[in-house]
């Protein structure tokens, strides 16, 4: 059998079961493992792959840009559990011809990522490849033992929200692929794609408010971290594609090309918006506070349901069937 | 101009200029970063790349043993700090056409060591690549603050010492490329190459004695790697080349096939031994308990010196040149 016919989920189902967690730390299966520390403190570590050719082509974005996206993608599983990141791990593997330029530019991009993100690069590793880039940044960060947020916390009649506006980085994807022409909104979608915004402290923030049960971000595509999130809650959710948050960019681009920005939104992937649950009480202090720390708006979509891992998307109150095939990275 | 006219040391350098280390943790250009804790304790992180058609070959080592010892390569360096290994996590790129067996078998053998070396896996990324399997393996250990030994801490006049064997991997390999006959001696150096062996807790052992300086593991081979700590410690060194710990399998070997084992021994790499440099007035009492514990004898090859960077090989006494061309990842 192929590896592919195992797909990622399954294959990290596997893994958990050759690997329970012990020792009290949190093992495979969230955005971070979670290891506790010795004063109600806790480690929180990421590691994410980059390669050449599946998640980024060399003639697609500046190594800037990678240098500076590739430590996002981890910094952003550290936001999404409530931590705060602090140190870095780059390994990196590298064809013998590579421009050095080239690597100089992205260690640049990701000295300018440590620097807004207030992270310590500590060490990596550095070795040949015969063709392809591969990268893997490892991130340590810290938070408060009992105010981490897990995908599994969520709990009935929650208000499932997001930060953000969902699907300008697959919007961006999608120009670059189909060699639109840079207007302004396009330039807007391609930085969501190549640049992507973190707020540092947002999932902190919200994960310091008791109401706030489940969270994770959002890096596959809302309808493939969702699923996530309640089966790993063991709950359904109800989705009211009216209340997904696309941007005017996304929308005007949509109408000019005919894409289906919900679509895009559901299963683009690479946003990095935070996914969470908030029972409904807490949620008009949640906005009103959030709005004011961060100057931007949370999105309310729908609800947990007690339906174990049944996703309904509802269209002008009624349930419609959406056939997207979700971003696997096999 | 093309990366390998950087080589892996100089980007090394160029990365510690660009992230010089902060808030007293140690960072770049040593075996592991140093995260200090709260209680005189400390965390040690480490991380490796392995590359195929770089670092292995899929028709030379089998999946179990791959898995195997991609770990080990991280526990060597937390050892060689005066650490013991307690998490890992796994980053591994497949191509979408690998065979799911092959994958089985290669967590299989990354369990082996975990279970050994009473490692915990803790987390992870699993992504496509499209065409070599890449793998990257962190591994975060403990030590005790004040016990960490770090490549810089070389004294002049300190004995200096290894492990084990050198060269037996490098033979191993050789063997391997070769294609020579599989005969006992030959199945002991591929096994040192492929299925290296690790004493857990040799290096905290060595690291708790306090006239033990300076120590790291041998990865790239004796000349690299014994010329990367005395520049960190700037000191010279004095090696007596009869001194170098050549098992009799690799002799033999060498004979037979008319190969070099003082140049094997030296350059080979990834014998994953400890280098360490000791007192003179200590070491009696460490070979002593050493060889109790371990039931092992350690090896003392030579001496440090005051003549920065400045590495002199001896034969009967007498200073010989000697032009090995040393392993380097590019």
């Amino acid at each position: 059998m192929q590896f592919k016919m195992w797909g990622e989920d399954q294959f990290i189902e596997y893994l958990k079961k050759q690997f329970p967690s012990k020792d009290s730390c949190l093992g495979i299966g969230d955005d971070c493992a979670v290891i506790p520390g010795s004063r109600g403190d806790a480690w929180l570590v990421t590691t994410d792959a980059v390669v050449e050719g599946v998640h980024f082509l060399k003639n697609q974005i500046s190594a800037k840009n990678l240098g500076y996206k590739a430590l996002a993608v981890s910094v952003s599983d550290i936001l999404a559990m409530g931590g705060i990141p602090k140190y870095t791990f780059l390994s990196i593997a590298i064809p013998k011809d590579t421009d050095s330029g080239w690597v100089r530019e992205f260690i640049q991009g990701l000295k300018e990522a440590c620097d807004e993100w207030n992270i310590i690069l500590l060490g990596g590793d550095t070795v040949g490849s015969k063709r392809d880039i591969f990268l893997n940044l490892t991130v340590i960060g810290t938070a408060v033992d009992t105010k981490i947020k897990y995908r599994h916390g969520a709990k009935e009649d929650d208000l499932i929200c997001v930060t953000g506006y969902l699907g300008d980085s697959g919007g961006g994807l999608k120009a670059i692929l189909e060699g639109l022409q840079r207007t302004e909104d396009i330039e807007y979608l391609i930085r969501a794609h190549v640049h992507p915004a973190l707020h540092l402290k947002s999932g902190n923030w919200l994960a310091s408010n008791d109401g706030v049960h489940a969270m994770m971000d959002i890096s596959d595509g809302l309808e493939c971290d969702l699923k996530r999130l309640i089966k790993s809650s063991q709950k359904g959710a109800i989705i009211d594609t009216s209340q997904i948050p696309i941007s005017n960019e996304l929308k005007r681009v949509s109408l000019e090309n005919k894409w289906d920005p919900l679509q895009i939104s559901l299963t683009g992937g690479e946003d990095y918006c935070l996914l969470f649950t908030v029972t409904p009480e807490n949620f008009e202090t949640l906005q009103e506070g959030f709005e004011k720390t961060f100057g931007e708006k949370l999105s309310v979509i729908g609800k947990i349901t007690d339906k174990t891992e049944r996703l309904v998307y509802l269209d002008k109150g009624r349930e419609i069937q959406l056939n997207y095939a979700s971003f696997d990275h096999f």
